[in-house]
């Protein structure tokens, strides 16, 4: 039996709280130091390992974890979401992303639909798609192979797949596995569509159109410029166009797309990444087969999430140990910071992951809570960022959790020695020594250099970034992000929080509008 | 007589302090929320204005803020700054970066050179070698023009220059203005470095070293990988490599490059852009004329931070609101919202310019400060946001404060018509809706539905993004951190913050390591 409970009407989360906390700095110090990195860490999937010395947890703290995580019945509440409960209560759905990338749990059967295999066909009929333009059956008018792929769609539909694309590009080109270059069309200014479309060759490009319901006015205007365009060179605009869609949307059974690939209400946007909203972008671009490899690691990490005892789920762990920042520590941002350049965009998707999914004040009863929910997300790639904001992370007034990832190895294998050391040495020493730096800090008689330490932070540090680990590390993040939400007693899968922006905007767009609206308009000539 | 004072000592902050809040969701509504937006607004220069209607600000207000930035002698600190005085008291050194677009003050002298001259002298410098390269006076050995510049830097000598070419790129190459690629390589990760020089055709590539002091080592470990590159493709390097640096550096007089530009220790690298940091590569991406409107604008901005009346000066209101928001209403992080794709890094460099600066916790004697100190910047791009994070400013359980800017043309011209408006006219739409919908929020007997308003915000509206206008709104921001500094009587011109990582990352790279970071080193495989 599930009890959909409040974090503050939980007995142990008032005992996690009242527990005498970690002095960071002094348990990071010396051979408790030591010890605590080797001994805090737990299997990721995908050669990655997650590992958390450098939280503000220690055995005691860890132990009330394990008991507020049992007592908040977060195992069994992700064992009801995917054997089908309605976990969505706002709009009274499902959530199925889980499905798109493996068997967990039983099949699940919707209005006649098993939904298992309605994912796999979509991704059969993918596959299909892009093999054939791989190897030339599907082609433009003049039987010319297409040599760009490019995604028009905004949130969710762009943000997951773009930050996909990059984190693979580079390792694609340098093993064989890129089959065409990928460019993303998303923002409603005019400027995003022109200037991607004056980059590419659109005789040569297929564009993939992702709208779940077919409906959203970006996509649809970033759709139409493309059409523009396709029109003005002379192109049919339907040998150039698949859509991504649901099988309820207008867009489904348009002749003006040469395919449809489908989507349902039980995958939100921005965990769509492992459906046809990344799959189709992700195999044309890269093939098939990494595709299903980042899926495999996908699925590797949501089996590890099933996990019952909690130190063998970081997903888990994660969770519950950011809630504990963020409520009992009153810590309200929290920085991603990958040291791979690959990874230049997963701090954005994980900025609207996060935020989106949990930055709510109501429950999943729409009853307001009484204590604070999802953080702020931020973060930009290491060794970057220390050359900028770091500073106010070591030394600002308030403390910032930090989420490190690194690889030990490089996606390309081209490196150079300077000062007796690699590059890739370079950027792991110095992910290294910042985990250690923020921890510790260091005292100075001049104050301006002393670095008080306590900041926590943990790291996931992989072999290399490689498809699999990057469905392994998207899926940890997802997992986690619904942890927290079950923690906090939110629904992390809708976003009412959206609507009202658009209720106003088409208010303006219709001039009906007065008072303080009117003027920002006029003021912005509309 | 200058009085550097904490902000907590000041009676006018205690005022302020006091002072009844705005109920912003009541003030915005009706024709007093009308009235506001009409009236609280500020020329900014290059035909933008700062708007702040939507601020959690009144009359009443607003005159405690008055006597707070008095109190605090903003004006006359600004004006001891750039005439001459030691204003970055940590290094003991001037800040002179305004001097590089203008004619602030007095001329300076130090250590017998005019430094307005010196910048000039620098301008000059690198306005030649633009226009030679340019007119095929400079080329490579086989006497073809150079197509592509990539700027080698890290921090400062990357978030800014990049951001601000990436805003005008698209500008530039509708108007006529395009006359070079440019590429930039940061990250000590190799696959930076390699993924760049794998896109690019060395042989027509002209590579812009930056670093002040000549010893960064992510910056010297991607010049040997440019130089192997350049090697590897038979081509000697020194003819395709300039330095941007300090007179006193080693690379100031190697033979190794085919010029050198000089910057000095009172330009610090956040406050780079509109030095040869940015100068060099900004000219030879667009021509040394759009450079110089880019000054100009900046300069008109510094000019208007100069007015002693704060409804007058918006850099000054800008930052004593923030100031109020930070430590009054207790706010700890800031959103920048750029309405315009081709400010896509403008966030990233503003998230430097302003974290960097004044995320500290000592005042400029070196004393802790009790109060809190600069906030955490993040932000990407509307519409795209209102897809993403926007849930959480909405909904979210905590208020931060949002800084828009919007633009009412668009920077290419292109535009299509869908539902009765342009692109341009959404994307403008939906700025002026968000301030409102942010502002007044809305009840609904659905609590999951309500939006609760009060999330204060201001806009910055401009004509067009055109070099002038992204110089001037440069210099805003600048200006406003330097304010804001002030206020919290802090030095925004050091970053003792960013030593204590590289020190560890040497001793890791050198094995002298033990505890946590032993491990650590170990598991990174270092």
């Amino acid at each position: 039996m599930i009890n959909w409970k409040n974090l503050d009407t939980l007995a142990s989360f008032e005992k996690l709280a009242s527990l005498e906390k970690v002095n960071l700095a002094k348990a990071m110090s010396g051979e408790e130091g030591a010890e605590r990195v080797k001994k805090y860490t737990a299997f990721m999937g995908a050669e990655m390992d997650f590992n958390y010395g450098a939280r503000p947890v220690n055995d005691e703290i860890l132990s009330a974890m394990k008991a507020f995580a049992e007592e908040a019945q977060l195992h069994e509440k992700f064992e009801a979401l995917f054997s089908g409960e309605v976990i969505n209560t706002g709009e009274k759905r499902l959530v199925m992303h889980h499905m798109t990338r493996g068997q967990l749990g039983e099949d699940v059967v919707v209005d006649g639909v098993n939904k298992r295999e309605f994912y796999l066909e979509q991704q059969k009929k993918f596959t299909e798609l892009a093999n054939k333009i791989h190897n030339g059956e599907i082609t433009n008018a003049a039987g010319e192979k297409f040599t760009t792929v490019v995604q028009i769609g905004i949130g969710g539909s762009d943000l997951g797949p773009r930050a996909m694309y990059l984190a693979l590009e580079n390792w694609a080109k340098v093993n064989g596995y890129f089959k065409m270059k990928a460019e993303f069309i998303s923002n409603v200014d005019p400027d995003d569509a022109a200037a991607v479309l004056k980059n590419i060759d659109v005789a040569h490009s297929i564009f993939v159109l992702v709208s779940k319901s077919g409906t959203t006015l970006e996509t649809l205007t970033n759709e139409s410029f493309v059409k523009d365009a396709l029109k003005n060179a002379g192109l049919d605009a339907s040998r150039h166009m698949v859509a991504v869609t649901s099988e309820t949307s207008p867009l489904a059974k348009s002749p003006d797309y040469l395919a449809a690939f489908f989507m349902d209400d039980y995958i939100g946007g921005r965990y769509s990444s492992t459906s046809a909203v990344g799959g189709v972008v992700l195999s044309l671009a890269f093939g098939p087969k990494v595709f299903e490899c980042f899926l495999a690691g996908a699925h590797e990490a949501d089996e590890i999430a099933r996990e019952k005892d909690i130190f063998k789920n970081p997903a888990m762990l994660d969770a519950v140990i950011g809630v504990y920042e963020r409520n009992v520590l009153g810590m309200g941002t929290t920085a991603v910071l990958p040291y791979s350049q690959a990874l230049s965009r997963f701090p954005a998707h994980l900025q609207q992951l996060d935020m989106e999914s949990n930055g709510k004040s109501v429950n999943r009863f729409g009853e307001p809570v009484d204590y604070a929910t999802g953080p702020v997300i931020f973060g930009e790639p290491g060794t970057n960022g220390q050359h900028s904001f770091y500073q106010l992370l070591h030394q600002g007034t308030d403390i910032i959790p930090l989420q490190f990832v690194g690889f030990k190895n490089s996606q390309m294998a081209t490196d150079v020695v300077i000062q007796g050391s690699t590059s890739q040495q370079k950027l792991c020493a110095n992910v290294a020594a910042q985990i250690v730096a923020f921890a510790c800090g260091k005292d100075d008689e001049n104050k301006n250099k002393k670095f008080a330490g306590g900041r926590p932070s943990s790291i996931i540090i992989g072999s290399q970034l490689k498809p699999k680990a990057l469905g392994a590390l998207l899926a940890h993040f997802e997992n986690k992000v619904m942890f927290q939400g079950f923690l906090w007693n939110v629904n992390s899968f809708d976003q009412e929080g959206v609507q009202l922006g658009k209720v106003l905007a088409k208010k303006v767009l219709a001039h009906e509008t007065d008072g303080a609206l009117k003027v920002l308009s006029d003021l912005m000539n509309i």
